[in-house]
């Protein structure tokens, strides 16, 4: 049953993932016709410069004009791969109030704004889709949303950005300093002339308030996630974590509380077990492992970027978005349902490994014991090291909440006989 | 805007599985009424034995009488965790005529007849939803279906059975044989008292015919999948795998072949090098790789198998099936228009480690290498060991067809000089 009027596409956007997109759209076109169920397609380009040629690309459909495209009035789906708040959030917004439904990669405006549109697509009936928004072409929006939805998720731990994770993985193989493996990503494409969206974790943060949303069916805004980057990570770190037998990844780390009564949602450097399958999550790839009641542990892993893993996201929704214009329904919406409460980070339980520089005299021991344990926090392992009058002190904590330990480090840096914190970092995945 | 008539599922079977689905639907039911759209009732649970007390079920909603269940004519949802072939196949039948939507979770009737099952769906315009008969809990029929639906898949290559991943980790761990690790999975309630089904590799064989057929929008009937199990896997094998660096897993590989024409599905005990993700899944754990054109590599891990893990895909259909339901839409059918040939083992293309044993003498390597070359298989190693007047022969291949690899496996065994064939494994995954 193939109806032969085509479902009109626009695209907005075609750089890296748009180009790929519109690539695919032509060369695959059997193949998504007979997967919809009609044939699709490219109705219009928008793009900034409509002079520039592209290959593949008939010039008669590209516009600068992206906000008459998406007002045209037949078209069925917009693509919106051009990324950042303006102008995509009000060409998306626009696009659902003249008809169209829309797939979306953008995590930084989903981050920000994804009740909003949620809100604009149900109001006028549209579907929202954007599995190309978080971890590039792993199916995961879908898994959470749809496979999951009979489960209660408990925790959803990942690996969502390439360029940290390359440069991790660079440190930890070759003992490289953070400028020297933030190089290397730079040279060979990795990461970007600016970097800091990536090593300060503001690009995993904004994965990590989507995935909490649908994890918890919960609203969890961008500044609900606490974030801490990774530039600060040293190669001694890695040391140390060789030693715990752990490496150090940068986590997105989304959970539910043991009460079950809130939620938390924070993006850090932090030590993992080797034996963990996040620990052997390799160069720019991502992956993310998720708990929950009935399923237990499922791990999804695969590229997070790029033009073609993106546009496999991207079209795998094309596809859906498009069955469900013609079928007259639409896929899942915003579920927030649960409208649990999002905690602070000082709420957030786990490990620590706290690396102290100390006098090298009798009773810095017993001092500092004594500070983890007026606040509260249990120590697990204590390793001390001492030459030439200086020391250090290596302790590994039991699950403790961040507040505790904040106020723990805060009174050891007011001892004497403390030189200097050298560094904090969580344990994780235990 | 929530329903408030429920949607009324019918469940039959309440072993480990239905019994699971059961409770969840109970204790979760608020969840599952918001994520849905209106609540759902459990409207009967058809038994075999009625008589038996189920802790937490209605037993005025037990029934031995599965058919008049089905027929009420006012079931939304029959949730099929019977297994085998029959009743579950006529059940299901009559389930569609009569109105209902079908979740089932069976994968020898789905490998079977699959075709004839979707066809039925499709005549009363009802959903067919299956996640939980390839791979437990991990979401992986929908990705296929799905998120991948714009994407060209050209290789599913898992272990999807929790079983022989069970006995193999044990024998690649602690060096023992076939029998002793059997033992164990028997003992833990990993393997069960007949183990042909797990061992024999039938249950894989259903699971690939499954996978290849949404892969490769293509009819892969049972008989179509090639079929060996690891009974024969020795202590020695492994000691030969680890020499390559390599461990061995018993995979279903379905694949798309090189010039796109045809495609192959097989279940083979093969060594896979220690690097690939594949590699490091342990105990009765599942995982699939999948590569595609676009997406590159992803793979998807988890519990395979179980009562609650098998219970979660059930639910995440049941939540899907009913969402169409409400919204009067059904999910994607079965999708069999590329209609591509499925070719038999020996059109497979692959590589071959070899260990022979032959008379210790000057020339055999030269006879042996004699019978490769005529059949067309090129030698990538060899290896020989020698004792005695005895010694070994260890050949790896580079890739080759079967049919080139057993045409050679049948001369060398008529040489005079070739004591007998010791072991004939494939390589995969590099």
């Amino acid at each position: 049953m193939m109806r032969t009027r085509p479902l009109k596409v626009a695209l907005l956007g075609c750089g890296v993932v748009g180009s790929e997109v519109a690539r695919i759209m032509t060369t695959h076109a059997d193949d998504l016709a007979a997967r919809i169920g009609a044939p699709v397609e490219l109705a219009g380009v928008a793009v900034r410069r409509p002079s520039k040629v592209r290959e593949g690309i008939d010039p008669a459909l590209v516009t600068s004009d992206a906000t008459a495209l998406v007002k045209r009035g037949d078209i069925d789906v917009v693509v919106e791969v051009i990324g950042g708040i303006e102008p995509a959030r009000s060409l998306i917004t626009t696009a659902f109030e003249h008809g169209a439904s829309v797939v979306s990669a953008n995590k930084a405006l989903l981050a920000q704004d994804g009740a909003a549109l949620h809100a604009a697509a149900g109001q006028h009936g549209k579907d929202l889709y954007y599995e190309a928004a978080v971890a590039g072409a792993i199916p995961l929006i879908r898994p959470l949303r749809e496979s999951l939805a009979g489960d209660k998720i408990n925790r959803v731990m990942g690996i969502v950005n390439g360029t940290t994770n390359f440069i991790l993985d660079k440190m930890d193989s070759t003992g490289a300093g953070y400028q020297e493996a933030l190089d290397e990503a730079t040279a060979l494409g990795y990461a970007e002339a600016d970097p800091t969206a990536d090593v300060e974790g503001f690009d995993a943060a904004a994965k990590a308030a989507i995935l909490a949303g649908i994890a918890f069916h919960t609203r969890v805004r961008l500044d609900d996630v606490y974030r801490e980057g990774m530039t600060e990570v040293t190669a001694a770190d890695f040391a140390s974590a060789k030693e715990m037998g752990c490496t150090i990844k940068l986590l997105a780390i989304c959970e539910r509380a043991e009460d079950g009564g809130s939620v938390t949602a924070r993006v850090h450097p932090a030590m993992i077990p080797l034996t963990h399958p996040l620990a052997s999550v390799r160069g720019a790839y991502n992956a993310v492992f998720v708990e929950s009641d009935a399923a237990g542990q499922l791990m999804f892993y695969g590229p997070g970027a790029g033009g073609s893993p993106t546009a496999s996201a991207v079209l795998g929704d094309l596809v859906a978005v498009c069955r469900n214009r013609l079928s007259g329904a639409t896929g899942p919406g915003e579920s927030a349902y649960a409208a649990l409460p999002v905690s602070p980070m000082g709420d957030v339980v786990t490990r620590y490994h706290i690396s102290l520089d100390v006098a090298d005299k009798p009773g810095v021991l017993a001092q500092v014991a004594t500070v983890f344990a007026e606040h509260g926090v249990s120590i697990d392992t204590v390793r001390q090291q001492g030459k030439d009058g200086e020391a250090s002190l290596v302790v590994v904590t039991h699950r403790a909440s961040d507040a505790s330990l904040s106020g723990t480090v805060e009174a050891l840096r007011k001892l004497d006989t403390v030189r200097g914190v050298a560094s904090i970092m969580r344990v994780e995945g235990e």
